[in-house]
Order: C-alpha cells, then sequence, then structure tokens
C-alpha cells in the first residue's frame, strides 16, 4: 500500500470520502456473499463447473480489499479524525478483514464441496442450504447495519448466531448416525461436517461486524459480556 | 470502550505508549500461547480437569483484548500518528483481535478433547502435538517479529504454515483409515479431526500476524500475492 500522495490543499471533503468507503464496503459484503451463495448453490445442485468458478474467482474480492484497507489508512492519515469518525473508520477496516475471510471460507466450502461430489449423494441438504441462507442474512444485515449505523439490526444480527449454531450441531449429529451405519457415508459425511463449519465461521463473521456495529455507534463494547461462555461455540 | 478523558497538555511521550502496546501485545500473546499449550497438554495428557481450567478461564485474555483495543484507539485519537506510526497501531489493533481469536481456539481444543476423552484412545498421539508445537512457535516468532520489526522473521513465519497444512492433511488421511476400518472410531477420531483444524487456524493467525508485520515495516502487502491459492486451505 502507498502512501497517500496527495498534498493537503486538494483533500477531498472528510464525509464523500467516508461515503466512497461505505459504498466500497457494500461492494465488498455483494462479492462475499454472492460467493458463498454459489459455493453452496454448486453443492446443492452439484455442479463442479460451478465450484470451479468460485474456487478460481477470488481475484476481484482480494483486489478490493486491498483497496478498501488502502482507503483507511489514508482517512486516517490526511483527516486524523476523532471519536466517532475514527471509530467509524478502523471498524471499517476491520470489516473489510471478516469479508476477505468470508470470501476464503466460500473457497472452502467449494474445495470440500468438490470432493463430496465424487461420491453419491449422502442425503438430501436440507439443514446445510439453511445454514447458508442464515449466515449470508446475517452478512447482509450486519453490512446494513453498518451503513444506516443500526444498532437494533445489530442486535438481531448476534441473536440469530444461535440458531446457526443450533443447526451446526444438529447437521453434526444426524450425519455421525450416518457414518456409524453406514461406513461408505464416512467421508462424504466428514466433508458435509466441514461445510457446516464453514458456514458457521462466516456467521461468525457477520456476528464480528455487528460487534463492531454497536461498538462505533454506541461506544460499547459487547465483545465479552456474555456469561455463558458461548464465544468459542464448538460445543456439538 | 471510552473516549480518552485525559486533556492534551498531560498526553504521555507518544513513544513510552507506543513501548507499553508492545508489552500489553507480548503479554497477550503470552496468554494465548499459554492457553493453547495447556489445551493441547490435557489432550496428550488425558487430564479433563486441566481441560476444563482452559474452558473456564478466558477472563484474563478477554480483559486485556478489551485494554489494548482501548489503548490503540487513545493513541489514535491523541496523537493522531502518521506514516509507519499509524500502521504500527493499525497493526497492533489487528493482532490484538487475532490473539484473542487464538484464546477461543484453545476453548475449541478442549471442548473437542472433553469429548475425545470419553472414549479409548484411538491412537498414541504425534502429530496433534507436533502441529501444536509449530503453531505455537509460529505465533511466537510473529510477535516477536513485530516487536523488533525483524521482516526476515515474519517472512520465516509464512513459509512454516505450509508444514502446518501438510501435517492436517496427513492427521486426516491416517484418522480417515482408522474411521473407515474401525466404526467404534469415528465419533472420537472425529474429534482428533477438529482439534487439527483449531491448530491449522491458530497458525493461520500466526501468518496474519507476519503479514501485518511486514506491512508495517516495509509497508508492501503480501495478503493476495501467492500465485497457487493457498490462501484458502482446505485441501486435506
Amino acid at each position: 500500500m502507498s502512501e497517500p500522495q496527495r498534498s493537503t490543499p486538494s483533500v477531498p471533503h472528510f464525509h464523500e470520502q467516508l461515503g466512497a468507503l461505505q459504498t466500497q464496503l457494500l461492494a465488498m459484503g455483494g462479492l462475499a456473499e454472492h460467493r458463498v451463495r454459489t459455493a453452496i448453490g454448486a453443492l446443492v445442485s452439484r455442479n463442479l463447473d460451478q465450484a470451479r468458478t468460485v474456487a478460481a474467482g477470488d481475484g476481484p474480492i482480494n483486489a478490493l480489499h486491498v483497496e478498501i484497507d488502502s482507503l483507511c489508512f489514508r482517512l486516517l492519515a490526511l483527516h486524523q479524525p476523532m471519536a466517532a469518525d475514527l471509530r467509524t473508520i478502523v471498524a471499517a477496516a476491520k470489516i473489510n478483514t471478516d469479508l476477505e475471510r468470508v470470501g476464503d471460507l466460500a473457497v472452502n466450502i467449494v474445495e470440500a464441496a468438490s470432493r463430496y461430489l465424487q461420491h453419491p449423494p449422502v442425503k438430501q441438504l436440507i439443514d446445510i442450504p439453511r445454514m447458508g441462507e442464515l449466515a449470508q442474512a446475517m452478512l447482509r444485515d450486519a453490512l446494513d447495519s453498518y451503513v444506516s449505523r443500526n444498532i437494533d439490526l445489530a442486535e438481531d444480527v448476534l441473536r440469530r448466531d444461535d440458531e446457526v449454531d443450533a443447526l451446526k450441531s444438529q447437521v453434526f449429529r444426524e450425519l455421525l448416525t450416518f457414518m456409524l451405519q453406514a461406513p461408505e457415508t464416512i467421508e462424504p459425511a466428514l466433508d458435509l461436517i466441514l461445510i457446516s463449519r464453514h458456514i458457521e465461521r462466516i456467521a461468525d463473521h457477520a456476528t464480528n461486524i455487528a460487534e463492531d456495529v454497536i461498538f462505533v455507534v454506541a461506544a460499547r463494547d459487547v465483545r465479552h459480556h456474555s456469561g455463558d461462555g458461548s464465544e468459542a461455540s464448538d460445543s456439538t
């Protein structure tokens, strides 16, 4: 990333650049969500070609990731914002990282899906596409809550994570039963379990974003206040 | 996180505060590494009590996470640093998040380990502790490279990630063989596979930190330049 080359007199208006940053974050979110949808679609429709397009297509999202990061640094360096604006920009850099990881998880999903599709179907897929829809909606709403500074929506995203975790546990238990009853399902069932965990991590990134929004808008840190230890959620 | 309450005249020297930030990051890294070591130790020595201490002991690391984040914001708001100092502080906030996630992964490991320990051992554990040692050393060296601004060390951390990925794939293949041959090993072997993936993610966090170091020191972005698509590494 290069240092800002613009000299101070021609610095564009700060809030104009902040608006551009939010537009780019929404575009990044759109790309990430599209990749997740295509990845899960490739699994459900057993379409290996579609899986390959996801595996090979991370160029645009990676380029946007670098561009947004660079814009965040330019905004911090040129405008030296305080308080709420400072939190908004640092949150943008964090959200950018979360969205890039979501794009990586789409690749993880199609890698496991490509192996899964080498075998006959273990079962009709219902819970995994449902998990995917929930995670995508959480991601969309988390980004919307950032742009609209809507704390209620961000808190709603946090609540919905439990539903994704419950589906993940259900998927695990059901596939374990298959594996125990029919050893020929062990390999493909394992890949479905991994896919469900990749989707769970996408939902986790959505909750990270929602937590950042609550911090930006309310200057309130909600990250370590849950008493139930549910942060590290591997309780299948 | 509260806004800075200090008025400008009594602002302590910037580089003194930057030093305090690095000390706290090293303390955070020490806590995270200790939790990972205790978690894997509990698995290897089949010690459920030790596993419970990890599951219940995330208070200190969470408190330090909030404290470091708050210090980063104070430094940005009070001193409005430019260029290298700006990158150093933003990187500190990212590294802080990585270390907090490593602490969460230690909990994920003991949750899976606690289930695993309900069954007779599937096999003598060799590769998983080895993965754990590699991941911990990567984490330690990544943090050292941040504090000492040592790019060679950071690049060395990036290279070592391949070894962890190779061990993860080996663990997967070996356990799959067990599962196929002896269905009674399916449940515990699944938990070992999950544990190996949690450790792999710890190594991924170490590489994130090393990438941040290279960006801070060399103002060079190494995140999306690998042509082999190895970023999303689920190619078991």
